[in-house]
């Protein structure tokens, strides 16, 4: 038999209400440092990359993270461009699986398919492949296997997978697949307390390992809607019509978890017990089980300035934090937002971002400081009239040539050389030399140097939307505003 | 009998630890508006001013808040600024008391001082008024006058004084004199908690009222080194010695307050007890006294989001806080620095302040927006080389005629015009237009206009303190640094 090769999807559609206001709408969690180097995408793609060349690993995700996304693993060689695949809106993970298993079949018709999601924590990653490789070889005989996690606590947060402990369908090196008795809804405090003494249920991990096939012939049979959208796309696949038919069809898509949409429904739903390390972080409480800690429990990061705290997470940047006497308490502060709260409430994060969402406060949907595939920028000030940015240009790069139709431009360099074309003109400032740009002008600031170039720009007009920007020459093919 | 004149004299020179990160070294409890309309020191001067003439209400305080107390009391008509005496260093209310004896009795020797701390609340001011007018009474015949305050729970960070209560000194519309017993120290809980019973013991206040003569002469008798130190002051007043000589005599000065020094020796002492809706607001728990709460005792202030927090103290200023499930909690949030303590550590915040002034951290010393007579600035950010600052002058005003040994900077006009001096230049500059700074240069920055000029300053150069600056022509009479 030949042997069949396994991909990686990983899902990266994430909304960042959970961690606010470290996680912003357009920073969700994979984004974040929050444990161990590197961010959660980062490390959940090393991870995957120890068994899986990088260039069969793929990243479903939306139009507004995929530049960051490729931003973050330009560390890994190849252009992995290709691998990331857009959704034109998020239609939960039945949609963005059968986008995968696409791909994956266009690519290779009996691949296996490992499916994470892109901000969990393995810590004990040498298991995790084990795993891997132990599920594949059920993923080849057709069944589909989901990783099931020991529970340590009763949490009613989680679905829980009752397997048929009789039934074993593969048992090697220490590691056995049931076949599945149930899955259960996120149960109430009692019942969890039951499932979690029985040692008969699991905790339903989101990790899923099945061959492309298999799950495109499975959602054929339980989603007939969603196969008939996705076997419309096929053929288009590779051609001009892709993006306007992918736009078509995801409008038709239902939103529906794959756990909903097959796993609950199927035969050959697997579950693979595994001890794995495994946390879905899934609030600044749960920091708790995979942080490390100070003697007196506290997870500390930043510049805090701690007195007799106990138990707490408390995260801080550069701003100064002074706690005092803290007990079980979450505090978390950022350049433009804090959030204080107790540890049991810490859910209720999701509600605050809502109120903000709603009240329309920038500070739910992204940073001061944003990332560019060129440097980043950050925004030190905003006014009536005006807006402050630092903006950072790594060596050898650029940005759009670009004008603005409502705002002038002024730049001061702090630190490097800028290269700076304005209309027909193209001259060198270095540090402490300052150059204007009318409005209605085409402009471009270039990094010809070795190190970062700094400038402070100071921006003038009636309005100062990232989308008042007509782009006529850019190295990163952007066509879309934002600079 | 001739009615004698009465002096109001506020001690003004706190040093701003109990009310950070809100307080500053430089910006103390006295410059915050925690409660009701205007400063603390606002509203202290305003409620003398009641009864004694703005001229006659003289300001004790130290070289580096004497500028800000000036441009506080600006809304008042007349030369107040004759009215700010100086301290060369913090000696203590003696010293202080005594200085401002010296300068009433050179201005009326048979004046009557009303004496109150800057930074206290006095929310019954009809009361207050009046319980000044009978000590003022008390005074003119020889007595030193302390108000004392019905203690309201077993406070063990107050004074207390027990009077002789069978020995009345003067009775009158509700008020009585007694003489003082004695003063109690700082007592424990459990004694504080007797005094509080007993209904025998008053807090001391802080608030004297006497003749200036009466305390000098007191002072002669229990303090005859400081009384010496004063004596040798006196004939210099007015002369162009005096500076010198009141460094020198300062030097000499014991550390004592004005309990220790002489009310506690003084057969003269006497106790009005008031009901004058005191606080000295000596923490940010104290606030719980004062200010207005929510229907959850929840003090609240600025951009604070909270869901379900009781009998917190939440103060914010435009950064977004979000506060979920507090209880009995301090949060208080500014530009640079945050605090979250529970409320019964409050106290503790001195420790956090000492802590920063250790380490140099500029946190304790002074806020990022710093009141100027023309007007005011805010830092944005400081980096290596260059730091970025929001510059407002008031109508015009202008900044002093300066130069910079090793910065050169560059103004970007965000609002409304500027005036710009540069060497032999000058010229204005409209909304979105900039100029630059070279180092070494004179310049000088004006607004001519009708509106607030508001201006973006990048300053470049290896060292950026405020002290790079040599003045030529100031018209606030400013030789120091500190533009």
């Amino acid at each position: 038999m030949k042997k069949r090769p396994v991909f990686g999807i990983i899902l990266a559609g994430g909304s960042g209400t959970r961690f606010w206001p470290l996680s912003r709408e357009r920073f969700p969690k994979q984004f974040l440092r929050i444990i161990g180097e590197g961010t959660l995408l980062q490390q959940t793609f090393e991870r995957l990359s120890r068994k899986i060349p990088a260039n069969r690993i793929l990243i479903v995700t939306n139009d507004i993270q995929a530049e960051s996304i490729k931003f973050q693993l330009r560390q890994w060689k190849g252009d992995l461009g290709r691998n990331v695949l857009i959704e034109p809106e998020g239609k939960n993970t039945a949609a963005a699986i059968g986008l995968a298993a696409l791909e994956v079949i266009k690519r290779e018709p009996e691949a296996v398919m490992v499916v994470v999601p892109a901000d969990h924590v393995v810590k004990a990653t040498t298991r995790f492949l084990r795993a891997i490789q132990f599920a594949s070889e059920l993923a080849r005989q057709g069944f589909l296997v989901t990783f099931g996690i020991h529970p340590s606590r009763p949490e009613t947060g989680y679905g829980y997978i009752q397997p048929q402990k009789r039934k074993k369908v593969l048992e090697k090196g220490g590691l056995v697949g049931y076949p599945v008795a149930r899955f259960v809804e996120k149960p109430n405090l009692n019942r969890a307390k039951r499932y979690c003494r029985s040692g008969n249920y699991f905790w339903n991990s989101g990790i899923f390992v099945w061959k492309a096939s298999t799950i495109l012939s499975e959602l054929q049979v339980h989603q007939p809607k969603i196969s008939r959208c996705l076997m419309e796309l096929q053929p288009m696949q590779g051609t001009m019509q892709y993006p306007e038919a992918l736009q078509r069809v995801y409008k038709q898509l239902p939103v529906i978890s794959i756990d909903h949409a097959v796993m609950e429904h199927s035969a050959r739903a697997t579950v693979v017990p595994v001890d794995i390390g495994w946390s879905d972080v899934g609030s600044w409480r749960s920091l708790d089980e995979v942080a490390p800690k100070d003697k007196a429990g506290n997870v500390l990061a930043g510049n805090i300035l701690d007195l007799d705290s106990r138990n707490s997470v408390l995260f801080a940047d550069r701003r100064v934090v002074a706690t005092i006497g803290l007990e079980n308490m979450v505090v978390v502060d950022t350049s433009d937002a804090t959030l204080v709260c107790s540890k049991d409430r810490a859910q209720d994060v999701k509600a605050i971002v809502q109120i903000l969402k709603q009240q329309g406060a920038p500070e739910h949907l992204e940073h001061l400081t944003v990332q560019r595939p060129w440097g980043k920028y950050t925004v030190l000030e905003e006014g009536p009239g005006y807006k402050v940015k630092r903006i950072e240009v790594d060596p050898g790069k650029r940005l759009s040539l670009q004008l603005h139709r409502q705002r002038s431009e002024h730049w001061v360099v702090i630190q490097g050389k800028a290269r700076v074309t304005r209309g027909e003109e193209k001259y060198d400032l270095p540090t402490g030399f300052s150059t204007g740009i009318p409005k209605e002008t085409p402009h471009r600031l270039e990094n010809p140097g070795q190190v970062p170039l700094e400038i402070i720009e100071i921006q003038n007009g009636p309005y100062l939307g990232e989308d008042d920007i007509v782009r006529f020459q850019d190295d990163f093919s952007r066509i879309r505003p934002g600079a």
